[in-house]
C-alpha cells in the first residue's frame, strides 16, 4: 500500500519483529498508513535494519522526519532501557536492541514485548481509546497485555501478561501443571497449537474445526466447548480482579472466534458480575507494527516512557 | 497508645470504617503512630465524625496542623471523587462522602475503598516500599487490591481486585457460580466466613481449625488442603497475570495461616513460574487505617490522586 507524500509531513515507523518475518508499517502524523509490508528475514539484527532501512528508501522518507521506531519482539523485554532479556524464538538473550536501533537511526527508538506492542495498536487503530483495556493474543502461543490507569502493566520483572501459566483446580495433577517454562497449563488448552493437535485427531486444522463448529458438525462440538469454557473463565477472572472497561482477543485464533464470540460474552456475564465488553480484534496480526507507530501517536494519553 | 506532642508538628489521621466499629489512627509526619483506636459506631456519618473529633480533640490536636484524613469504607468507591457508590454493610449509596467530610474538616481528604487502603497501609508501614504488589484480605468476605506501576489499580468502575468471583472449571455447574452479587464462587471457598461454616460441622471455629491442622489432626486436613490448593491457584493465576514483586496475604484469616504459609509459596512456585515473594500481613486489622494515614506520607510516591 503506498500513497503520495508529501514533504512537510512526518512519519512513525511500527515494527513486528517475529520468528521468520517482520512486519513493518509506517504511518504519517494523522495516523495513516502509508506502508504496511511483511518481509522474510533472520534474527540477525543487522538484516532487519536492513530491512527497514530498504523500507524508508522505497518510501522516500527522510531520516530527519522520521518521529520515532517502535519495535515489538516476542520475548521478555525490558522496555525501559530497551533490553531484549530473553526472546527464544530469535534466540535473542540480554541483547541491547535500543542501543544498536538508536546508533544507526537516531530518533527516538521504543523496544516493547509485541503482545505489549499490539495492545497499544488495539487501543490507537482499533477505535478502543479505553484507559483499561485487557488483550488477549491467541496465536502459536497464548499471550495478554494489560493497560490499566492509561499505562501499560509490565510487571515488576517485565513478566506480566503471562495468562498461558493460568491453571485450575483440574489441573493439579502430577505432571499436568506447569511443567515446563515453555508451555502453559492454560496455553495447553487454549493456543493456536493446542487446537492443531487436538484438530488433528479428528483430520481438521485450527481454522476447519471452527468451521465445521458453525456448521454444526457435531464431533468437534466438546472440543469447541472446551476451548471456549476454558478461555472464558480465564477472561471472567481477568475481569473481576482488573475491572477493564473492554476485553480484546487478538492473535491469529481470533480470525476464528466469531462463530463463538457470543458465547464468550455469555458465559463471560455469568461468570462474574464485574461487566465489560468483549471484542475480537479487528486489526489481527497488524496490531503489533501498528502499536510501534502508536508508541509516537498516543504519547501523551498513555504516559509512555519510551 | 499515646505519646507526648509536641506543637510545631503536623498530623496524618486514617480512618477505617467498618459495619459496626471504626478504627482511627493517627500519626505524625515521620510516620509514628501516636493514636489507635477501635470505637463502636454506627453508619450515620454525623456520628463517625463526632467520634473522629473526639479522638482529635483527646489528643489536642489543632485542627490547622491536619495534613490530611484518609477513609476507607467497605464497598465501591469513587476515589476521584470521593463517593460511595455502594457499601451495602453500611446501608450507603451514593453517598458523597468526601464533600460531607470535607465541609467538616476543611483539611485534604482521600476515600477510598477499604482494602484498596489497606494496601496502601502494608506498603508504607509493612516494610513493603514495592511498586508492584497484590493485596489479599480473607476476611468475612475476600478481596484484594492492586498496586502496579506505583500506583492503585482501580479499574474502569472502581471494581477491580474483585477476586471473590474468581472461578475454575470445576465451578462450572448449575447453581455453583457466582449467583448472587453477594459472594463469588472463590469467596465460599476460602472466606473466614466459608472457613467457619465448614469448621463447624467438625465443631471448630475458624482459627481452631488451623490449630488442629497445626497439631495434626487428620480430621480437618482435606478442608485445610482445599484452603490452601484453592488460595495457592488463585495467587499463581494472578502472579502470572501481574507479575508483582510481593504478595502480602491480610485480613482476619491470614492471622492463622502461618502454618500453611509455606505450603502456599510452594505451590505457587509450582502453578507458575513468574516468581514473587509472599508473605502474611504484619499489620492484621490496621492495615486500613495506617493506610489513610499512608495516603499523605506516601502521596509522592504513589503519585495519589487525593
Amino acid at each position: 500500500m503506498r500513497k503520495l507524500l508529501r514533504d512537510d509531513i512526518t512519519y512513525e515507523i511500527g515494527v513486528d519483529i517475529g520468528g521468520t518475518k517482520v512486519l513493518i508499517a509506517i504511518a504519517d502524523d494523522d495516523g495513516n498508513i502509508v506502508f504496511k509490508e511483511k518481509v522474510k528475514t533472520s534474527p540477525d539484527v543487522r538484516k532487519i535494519i536492513q530491512v527497514i532501512d530498504d523500507c524508508i528508501q522505497r518510501m522516500n522518507i527522510q531520516p530527519h522526519t522520521i518521529n520515532g521506531i517502535g519495535i515489538g519482539v516476542p520475548g521478555m523485554v525490558n522496555s525501559k532501557d530497551g533490553i531484549v532479556i530473553d526472546a527464544p524464538s530469535l534466540k535473542w538473550g540480554n541483547l541491547k536492541l535500543k542501543e544498536i536501533f538508536s546508533e544507526h537511526y537516531r530518533v527516538p527508538i521504543a523496544i516493547k514485548n509485541d503482545v505489549n506492542l499490539a495492545i497499544l495498536g488495539e487501543r490507537y487503530f482499533g477505535g478502543n481509546k479505553s484507559n483499561n483495556i485487557f488483550y488477549i493474543a491467541i496465536g502459536t502461543g497464548v499471550g495478554s497485555a494489560i493497560i490499566a490507569n492509561g499505562q501499560i502493566i509490565e510487571g515488576t520483572n517485565y513478566l506480566a501478561g503471562e495468562i498461558g501459566y493460568f491453571l485450575g483446580k483440574e489441573d493439579v495433577v502430577p505432571g499436568r501443571i506447569n511443567h515446563s517454562l515453555e508451555f502453559g497449563t492454560f496455553e495447553r488448552k487454549t493456543s493456536g497449537t493446542a487446537l492443531t493437535l487436538k484438530g488433528k485427531r479428528l483430520g481438521y486444522s485450527s481454522p476447519e474445526l471452527f468451521l465445521q463448529y458453525r456448521n454444526n458438525n457435531p464431533e468437534v462440538g466438546p472440543l469447541i466447548y472446551e476451548f471456549t469454557l476454558q478461555l472464558s473463565i480465564a477472561i471472567a477472572n481477568v475481569v473481576s480482579l482488573l475491572n477493564p472497561e473492554l476485553v480484546v482477543i487478538g492473535g491469529g485464533v481470533a480470525e476464528s472466534l466469531d462463530c463463538i464470540i457470543d458465547q464468550i460474552r455469555a458465559y463471560v456475564a455469568k461468570f462474574t458480575p464485574v461487566t465489560t465488553r468483549i471484542e475480537l480484534s479487528k486489526l489481527g496480526g497488524e496490531a503489533g507494527a501498528l502499536g510501534g507507530i502508536a508508541c509516537f501517536l498516543d504519547y501523551q494519553n498513555l504516559k509512555l516512557e519510551a
